[in-house]
Parts: C-alpha cells; structure tokens; sequence
C-alpha cells in the first residue's frame, strides 16, 4: 500500500481533532480521561479504512476503541466512516506510527489488540517490519496488561504461517487458531476492508488468538 | 477407517517377524539391538500402509525408522510395501496402540516422531482420541529426546487447528508451519497415501514441526 502525505488530508485532520487525537502523548498512562470512562481499550495497529474498527465500537459500546494508523490520506477516509456511524464516543484515531507505540501507552494502558492484513512484506530481509515480528511482540507487551491478547486475521498464507512461529517462539500462548474464518463464520465478525475484497475472491481467511504469558 | 482383524492377516504377520517385530517390549531402553547400530531412531504413529516410512527408509540411510500401526489387516500391505523395496535394513514395524508407546520405548528411545493424516475424531467429546491430545503429547515426550520434535501433516483443517492450540497449550515450541504444503513442495517431503489421495483433489496439505522444551 503505497500512500504519499496529501495536503488536504493535512487540513481534514486539523479539521476534526475530536476524531483524530491531535495530542496522544497527553494521554499516556491515562487514555480513561479521552474517554471520559474506564471502560477496557482495544486498539488496532494498521486501521486503514477503519470498517472494523468502527464496526467493533458499534457492536460493544462498553469497550473504547482506538484505530492506529500511519498513513493521512488513509485515516481520513476512517474517520469520514467514524463520522458516517454518527461519531460513537467509544472510538478515536491516532496517525501514529505502531512501532512507537510506547510513545503514547505506558504498561497495563491497553486491554486488548488486533491486527487486520497487516501488510505481508514477504522478502526475508523485511521480516522486520512485518507487525508480528519479535520487535512488535516486545512493543505490544509493553503496553498490554498482563496476559493480554492479541487477535490477528489475514489472507495471507506467509504472513500467517510466520506470525504463528512468531507468537510461539515469543513464549505466547496460542488460544484459537481458524484456518477458514468464514466457513463457520463467528456471529461478531466484523469485516474489514480487505477482508471483504479476499473473502470475495474465495480466499480463506486465516485468524488467531495469541497471549502473552506472565513471565516466570 | 474401520478395519476388522482378519485371519488371513495373522497368518502374514507370523510369518515376517524379521518385518513386524513380534516382540517390540524386549528392545525397551535398547533398540540399538534390534537395527545392530545407534542410529537415530524416527518413528510414525498411525503408518497406515506404509509408504511414507518405507520411503523415508530409502530416503535415509542413516536413520532407523519404526511404523506404528493399530491394524493388522493394514500393516499387512505396509509390510508388503517393505518387502517390495527390498526390505532395507533400517525399517520395521510394529503392530501395537500408539496409546501404549511406553510399553515399548522409554525416555531418549525416540528422536523424532511423525503423525501423518491421523484420524481427525471430528467430535469434541473424541477430542481425547486425537493423536494431538495433552495425553498423547505427553506420553511422545516420555519417550523422546529431550528437545524432541513432532513432524505434523494433515489435510483436516479442523484437526490442524486443534493440533496448533494443543501444542502451543502444551509448552512445545512450534518451528515451522505450512498452511498448503505443496505450493513449494520441500524436495525431500515424502508423501503418504493419503497426501496422494487428497492432494490430487486440489485440498492444501498442512504441516507443523513442534518441538519440546525443557522444563524449567
Ligand atoms: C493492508 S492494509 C489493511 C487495512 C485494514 N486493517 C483492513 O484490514 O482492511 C494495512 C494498513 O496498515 C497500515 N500500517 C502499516 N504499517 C503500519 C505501522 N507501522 N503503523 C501504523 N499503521 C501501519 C497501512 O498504512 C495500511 O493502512
Ligand atoms: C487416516 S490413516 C493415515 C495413514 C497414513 N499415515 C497416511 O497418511 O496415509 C490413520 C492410520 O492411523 C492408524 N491409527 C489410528 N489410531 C492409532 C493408534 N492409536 N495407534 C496406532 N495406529 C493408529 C489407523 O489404523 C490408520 O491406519
């Protein structure tokens, strides 16, 4: 996905700093005053569009929701579908990068986290960048409460067969694995974006549930 | 797969003790003794009709190779299929439960020990029959290596599915995953009879190497 700064996302975002928090920092260790509540958070590392998480404030408005996401012109259009679903009050944006999420959440900050057709990068060189690589377990437990989860789904077989080493060699527990999501698809799916374009071409989505353990 | 015992089948058996081993409890601690050298010792639990181990055999001079098998009838073709590659030194097999291996072996007897296109007792409540159980994990640690890895293949989605949680569940590592195996076919997989049969109808075969760990 290759996106280039555009100016007028430039003016959308300052246009709605109600959606797309222009301070995150200010929120470290304490993202219950955003919300005006302590209800869990469930953040999504790679939003995109912003379908599911939107689509997941919608389900569970006892959950407060934050879509992260690196590139402008990409989280406008998340937030025009935050604001075509009447602006719930259980789900913001961040334009941050994942990889400097300690940044803005300290430990214990967030509850829960999910990664949507992360971007595959299926050189071997690349495996860094992949958002399941070692280094993002590492930032993810960081910021996660102890034994927190995170709930990654992909079309993507390499990416898929990888994450799953991945989790396993980081120590996590592997808690739910499907390797065709919709064959028996789960009541509270929410789709996202991408996940509505494979799924159409016949794809199998794969899907699973990983959780840090307490370390010994 | 429902198989009968048949006469016929005993009377084949008795008459290849030097193929199916009659009495597998006096190599206990010493199979050594029964290849007449200390190679690594593989064994297949559920070998069916033998190819996979036979070919493995042929493939790997250097590694001794047990065939595990629960039916007479069927081990009976698996014999067969040893006689016909020229019954190599390093090949046997026994006509014994998979739930009773440590009748057989005792700790650090086995190396390395395959399960291919096992039974997928689809039902939960057979969920303890699955050769991917807790119980059956633990009984393959009692008599491997420490560090010693299990060698997964299958086309049961749902089976595959189980086996990732059960073994990730159960403290093994995994170390290699593959959602459709022979997409990049490895050079030196040897396929089974029932790879042959459900990869000619198009169904990705899956494959995992879980390894245990140590205990702390
Ligand atoms: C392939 S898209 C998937 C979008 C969406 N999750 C979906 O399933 O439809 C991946 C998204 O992750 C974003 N992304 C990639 N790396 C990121 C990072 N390090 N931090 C934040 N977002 C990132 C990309 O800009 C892109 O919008
Ligand atoms: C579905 S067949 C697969 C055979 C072969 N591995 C293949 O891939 O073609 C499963 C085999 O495992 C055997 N089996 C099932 N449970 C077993 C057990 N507890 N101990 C030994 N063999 C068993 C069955 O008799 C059958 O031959």
């Amino acid at each position: 996905m290759r996106v280039r700064n555009k100016p007028w996302a430039g003016d959308f975002i300052k246009a709605h700093p109600e959606i797309i928090i222009p301070n995150p920092e200010e929120y470290k260790g304490n993202w219950q005053k955003l919300f005006g509540n302590d209800h869990p958070l469930h953040i999504e590392v790679g939003s995109g569009k912003g379908q599911f998480i939107t689509g997941m404030a919608l389900q569970n408005p006892d959950i407060n929701y934050l879509g992260i996401e690196l590139f402008d012109s990409v989280i406008v259009k998340a937030a025009e579908k935050v604001i075509a679903a009447g602006t719930p009050e259980n789900v913001r944006l961040l334009l941050i990068n994942g990889a400097d999420l300690e940044k803005y959440f300290t430990k214990n900050d967030v509850d829960r986290l999910y990664l949507n057709f992360s971007d595959p990068w299926p050189k071997s060189r690349h495996a860094k960048r992949r958002l399941t690589h070692e280094s993002f377990l590492k930032i993810y437990e960081s910021i996660l409460v102890d034994e927190g989860e995170i709930h990654f789904k992909t079309d993507n077989r390499g990416l898929f067969e990888y994450s799953l080493v991945s989790v396993s060699h980081y120590g996590m527990l592997l808690n739910k694995v499907s390797l065709d999501l919709h064959v028996e698809m789960p009541e509270d799916n929410v789709m996202t974006e991408y996940e509505e374009k494979f799924s159409a071409k016949g794809q199998p989505i794969y899907r699973l549930e990983a959780q840090y353990q307490l370390k010994k």
